[in-house]
C-alpha cells in the first residue's frame, strides 16, 4: 500500500511535495476517476462552512468515496467528548480519512498525532488553511508562468486570516515576493516575519504598485469584536476599486478566498472584472482537493 | 446538448410545457433511470423543510445525481455573502443545477437571471412553489379524467400560501374552476384576481358544494404573528370534517400539501379517509421532481 | 419477498432472533455486499448524535442503500406535524425503512404500529437502544466464549441509560449475571427487577470483584438537572481506575458506549488500556447495524 499522510499545513511541506500536489490537481481537473471507491471520508466541521465543505464533499464523491458530514451542533461534541476520542470514534466507524475544520489553531495536528489515518486541515483557528493555499497557487499558475519572482499583494485582515498564512507559505517557498497591507490592528508589523521575502506596508497604493497578483481578504466581522474598526475609514483606505487596480500591472489578476463582502473590501465591478479569477479559484478548489484526498490516501501515482 | 432551463414559477409556463412535465413524471414513476449520473445538484435551503428537501434529494439520487445540501444555519450566508455570489460559488464548485427554497419572493428568479445553470424554485416567500403545483395537478389527473371544467376548492390560509398560488396557476391554465375560501385576513378578496375562473367565498359549505377536489391548507402559525386569529372560531368555520365533506361530490378527493395540523384545518378521520389522496401527493412528488430535474437539465426526451 | 420487521427493543426479541442477528453481523464484518442497492433509508434523528447516526449511515451505504438524514432542527417537526404523519410522509417519499432516535420512550413503537415499513429504534428516551445492546453482546462474544454464566458489572447512571436497559435485556437472556452499581439517585433499587439475574449494589469494589466485563456509563450531565449530584464524590466512589480494575478478573474487558468523559466516570489510562474494547465496540457497531438493516428489510439469508 502506498504511503498515507496527513495534510496539516503548508509550512512543513516541501516544494517537491507541493509541486506533486499541484501536478496531480491538474490531472484531476475534469477527469475524475473512482480512485477512492472503497474509502469513507468523514467531514468534521466544528465551524460553519459552505464552500470548503461542499468543495471537499464534491471532491470526495467525484473520486467515488462515501462521505459523512458531522457538524458541531448535532454531535457528541456537545456531550463533552474530547476531540481525540471523536477522532478515534470516526476511525472505528470506518473513516479512512478525516477532513476537519476547527476554531482552535493546531487542533488537526493534535488529532493527526493520535490517529493512524490521515487528517486534512480544512482551516484551524488563525493558523492555516492549506487546501486554500494550494488552490491559490494552482490558480495563479494558470495565469502566470512561474511563481518565482512574482509580486503578490495580500490586502486586508491578515491577522485573523488563516488563508493569508497558508498563501504566504506556499508562495514564498516558490520564490514569490509578498507585500502584506492593512491597518496595524489587522496587519501587525510582525507579519513580515512569517517567511522571508515578506514585507508589510500601510498604504494600498504602495502595496499593489506593479504587482502581478492582488489577493483581497474578507473583513471578518465575526472576529472584530473589541477592535473598534472604523469601517468607512477602512473602505476609503483599503477597498480595491477599479481605479486602484490600475496601479497594479496591466495583466494583474485579482483573487479573493470568499465569501466576499462587495462594497466593503472589494468593489463589485472589480470582483466581476476580466482580471478577477475569484470564481476560478472556487472551481480549481475541487480539483486541488481531489488531489489532496487521493494523495493523503496514497491512491495517486 | 439539449436545452437547459430553470423552473421558477408556473405563471410563466405554458400548458404545453406543463403537459410535457406531467407526462415525463408518469414515465419516471417507478422507473428511475440514471439520466443524471454525471450531474451535481445543490440543495440550497434557506428555510427549514422535510418533505420538499427529501423529495428533491431522493429524486436526484434516483436519477443517479450527486447531491449536496446547504442550509442557512451552517453556511457562508451568515458571513454576509450575497445570494448571487453564493450561486456563483455553487456553480464554480461544479453544481449543474440549484434547487432553492428562500423566504423572499423572487429570490430564485434573481439567482436564475445571473447564473448560466438551471435554478429550481422549491418555494419562495409568499410567491410560488411550482413543483408542488405540478404534483397537485399530477395527483388530480390520476383520479379525474381531465382538469378542464373541474371544480376545485382551496380552503384556508390562501394569503400566506405559495402552494395556493402555484395550484391556482396550473389548475386554471388547464381550465379548472377554482373557489378560494377563508376569512378575509387569510383569503383577501383580491385573491380572485390571481387568474380567471377564480372566485372567493367566505363560507365553507358554499366553497365545497359539488366540487371534485377539496384542497386544505395548513394554518401557518409561524406566519400569523399580529393577525390575532381566533383559532377555535377558525376550526368551527373552516375545518374539513366528514360531515362537511359530504357536501362535495361523492367522489371528491381531499388534498393537503402537508404538514397537516390534524384537528385544526382538517379532521383526522378525513385525512385518513378513502377520499384522501394526501399521502399519494407526497409519493407523486418524487416522480414529478425527477421529471423537473431531468427536464431542467435537458436530459429527458 | 422475505419477511420485513422492525427492531424496536431487545425485551421482545427471542434468543434465536438475537443469535441470528449476531451471526449475520459476523458475516457482514468486513464483507459488505450491496444487498440494499434498491432501498432508501431515512435517518430520523430527533436528538443529536454522532456515533449512532454515522454508524447507521455508513452501514446503510456499505450495503448500497440511499440515505437521507432528517434532524429535528431543520424539519417539519417544528411546524407541528405529528410523528405519525412524519412517518407516513417518509414512507410516501419512498423510504423503505426508518431509523429513528427520539427523546420520548416508546416513540418508535408508535411509529411502527402505524407504518407498513420497518422502524429501527436508534434510542428512545430512557427506554432502549437495541442496536447498542446487540453490539455490546457481539463485542463480548469476540473476547469471551459464551455469555452464559458470565459476570458483568454495569456502573454509573443506570437510571438515565437506555444503553443499560438494552444491555440488561440481551445479556440476561443469554444467561449472564448482571450487577448494576451506582448511587441510589442514578441506580435505584428497583433496577434489579429489570430482568432475572440482576442485582444492585452500591460499592464499586463489590460490583466488579471477579467480573468478566465492566461496562461504564457516561454521566449524562444534560439529564442531571435537579439531581444535585456531587461530582467529586461520584468520581471518588465510582470512577473506574487502573487500581479498581485489578479487582475484576485478570482478563476482564472494559466497555463504554461513548461518548466518554475521561477523568469523570473512567480514568484515561483505563480507557486506553489493553483491557479496553471501547473502540472495538464502535467498530463492531457498523457490522451489527448492517445486519440489523438487512434483517429488517428481509434481505439477509
Amino acid at each position: 500500500m502506498a504511503k498515507r499522510r496527513s495534510l496539516l499545513d503548508l509550512e512543513h511541506l516541501s516544494t517537491d511535495e507541493m509541486t506533486g500536489l499541484l501536478r496531480l490537481a491538474r490531472r484531476m481537473q475534469g477527469h475524475p476517476r473512482p480512485l477512492l471507491r472503497k474509502n469513507r471520508i468523514a467531514l468534521l466541521f466544528y465551524e460553519s462552512s459552505t464552500r470548503t465543505r461542499v468543495s471537499f464533499e464534491f471532491a470526495a464523491k467525484a473520486l467515488g468515496a462515501t462521505t459523512s458530514l458531522i457538524t458541531a451542533t448535532a454531535s457528541s461534541i456537545e456531550k463533552g467528548e474530547s476531540l481525540i476520542d471523536t477522532g478515534y470514534t470516526l476511525r472505528a466507524l470506518g473513516a479512512d480519512l478525516i477532513v476537519m475544520r476547527h476554531p482552535s489553531s493546531g487542533a488537526p495536528h493534535v488529532l493527526a498525532r493520535h490517529l493512524d489515518i490521515p487528517v486534512v486541515n480544512a482551516g484551524d483557528g488563525l493558523h492555516e488553511h492549506p487546501s486554500q493555499g494550494l488552490l491559490d497557487a494552482y490558480t495563479i499558475l494558470r495565469h502566470k508562468k512561474n511563481l518565482k519572482g512574482l509580486k503578490v499583494a495580500i490586502v486586508g485582515d491578515i491577522f485573523h486570516s488563516r488563508v493569508a498564512r497558508s498563501a504566504v507559505q506556499v508562495l514564498t517557498k516558490f520564490g514569490a515576493h509578498l507585500t502584506l497591507c492593512g491597518p496595524p490592528e489587522l496587519c501587525p508589523e510582525i507579519a513580515s516575519t512569517l517567511a522571508k521575502n515578506v514585507s508589510v506596508v500601510r498604504h494600498l497604493d504602495q502595496a499593489i504598485r506593479g504587482v502581478d497578483v492582488v489577493m483581497m481578504l474578507r473583513i471578518q466581522k465575526e472576529r472584530l469584536a473589541g477592535l473598534n474598526l472604523d469601517i468607512p475609514a477602512y473602505v476609503a483606505a483599503y477597498q480595491l476599486t477599479a481605479d486602484k487596480l490600475r496601479i497594479a500591472k496591466r495583466d494583474a489578476i485579482v483573487m479573493h478566498p470568499g465569501p466576499m463582502l462587495r462594497g466593503l473590501e472589494i468593489a463589485g465591478d472589480v470582483a466581476d472584472s476580466q482580471q478577477s479569477v475569484i470564481r476560478e479559484q472556487v472551481q480549481n478548489g475541487v480539483a486541488v482537493r481531489m488531489a489532496i484526498l487521493a494523495w493523503c490516501l496514497g491512491a495517486a501515482k
